[in-house]
């Protein structure tokens, strides 16, 4: 139980490459993940813990991904929780690592890339967008939030066992190496040589970058992409700002591009069957 | 300055009608909106105060707004502060109330309705996604959370000076005032009957209902929006989930709706300049 709570800071979590899931939708992603042999993360539940009034769909979860449930007090659940709400059901898991070379060879004809992302919030929500619109990964540069900070992996709503992440790349590699696969990098940048509108209107023909592989690289949430960064991708996409706002956050913005994508996505399959 | 602290409580709030704006870019905002003749925002500085590190422009902002700026020390502007991080400079302002019926005589193209949502983050990034995306108001029925509780008026990052909010206005009634208005209400559901890409299709060919007047009604975020009320919009509208994520969260949903919004009266527009 000590082990547990001790998971709440990066130093522990990193050495012993163990993270908390909390509650009661990400611990069923989670153990979905786990039993399914087809998913695309790897993931490891070291223990599963529910407090007494704890769900018994979670006995017959774990049972499919052959995790074995221990039951503790509500004492003991609430001093292992990170969340401010203690919640009836909690796992400790950890990840088997994504290598940026085994996502390319997958062939992936969307990617978003996060360099230097540091807010938990931003980067979970990121993940969320990425799968609900079917990317095939998240890339986290170095220098990034840990993506098993428990309020990351909260912000993902489980996503995070869904949607293959790699973190630790240095961004000039993560640009090498999609250069070298043929995957064309698009920055999003204030001031970029297009715009999103640009490229959608290029895409419902059938045409142009979101219509073959790409990969969105956006920067920090608060100083964005440094330009020197913005100028080493293919392309630097604005994203329109219509009204009077200066800009829209990290993950509103991700949200946007990668809806963008499943559209042309989509348009582009609807050509080749015409 | 004991009452300026005491504007953190929903209540006090609520009675006196003043709210804390605090930081350099909200408070930028709401100076460049009281100093403009033609904004749509009604809102009033009562103070503004800077701690004794604030940057010179403020007083040439305040002037131009015909605001006397108090300077005050490090302490009284923490004692003031909401933010954890007390900021340099702070203002009490007050807004005017917008009406629904002000918000429809404009003749709006697109509006978005949030229905009992209790999210500061949420709401306050919807009010910067209207913005960004060139909506015309946002409205918050009754039951929603305070529009000028401080983390609403901060996730705003400023856009609650940009664009109009209406609030405390039942659901019935926004409905029956949007109907009257000849504005199509589109309500955001799991289950619609159409979804964000078949509207988006529609609206490329210059018809449908994203290009003419219509109001996204979204409800709250961790209920979404009654199956009864959906019903009572004039279409319930699915966003694809292309993943395995279950949903969106509000702010992403809204993003992503008010940018196909924007992008449908783009169409709109060219259509009828060919």
């Amino acid at each position: 139980m000590k082990q547990v709570a001790r998971l709440s800071g990066r130093p522990v979590r990193a050495s012993r490459g163990r993270f908390l899931v909390e509650g009661h939708g990400p611990v069923t992603e989670l153990l979905a993940a786990v039993a399914d042999p087809g998913s695309r993360v790897g993931v490891v539940v070291d223990a599963l813990y529910t407090g007494p009034d704890a769900d018994p769909a979670y006995a017959r979860a774990a049972a499919a991904a052959r995790v074995e449930v221990r039951t503790a007090s509500a004492e003991v659940m609430a001093a292992m929780a990170d969340a401010v709400t203690p919640q009836p059901v909690l796992a400790v898991a950890h990840s088997v690592d994504v290598g940026l070379q085994q996502v390319l060879d997958g062939r992936p004809r969307t990617l978003v890339v996060l360099a230097q992302v540091r807010d938990p919030g931003n980067a979970g929500t990121v993940v969320r967008a990425a799968d609900a619109s079917g990317a095939d990964a998240v890339v986290l540069t170095t220098g990034s939030v840990d993506v098993h900070a428990p309020k990351v992996v909260r912000s993902t709503a489980g996503s995070l066992f869904h949607v293959p992440v790699v973190t630790g790349v240095p961004l000039d590699d993560v640009l090498a190496a999609c250069r070298a696969a043929g995957v064309r990098t698009l920055a999003t940048a204030a001031d970029g040589e297009t715009d999103l509108d640009a490229l959608q209107d290029e895409a419902a023909t059938g045409r142009g970058a979101l219509t073959e592989p790409h990969a969105w690289v956006m920067g920090n949430e608060a100083w964005g992409l440094p330009a020197a960064d913005a100028a080493r991708a293919d392309h630097r996409v604005s994203i329109p700002i219509l009204g009077a706002a200066e800009s829209l956050n990290l993950a509103m913005a991700a949200t946007v591009c990668l809806y963008a994508s499943a559209r042309a996505r989509r348009a582009a399959a609807g050509q080749d069957r015409a």
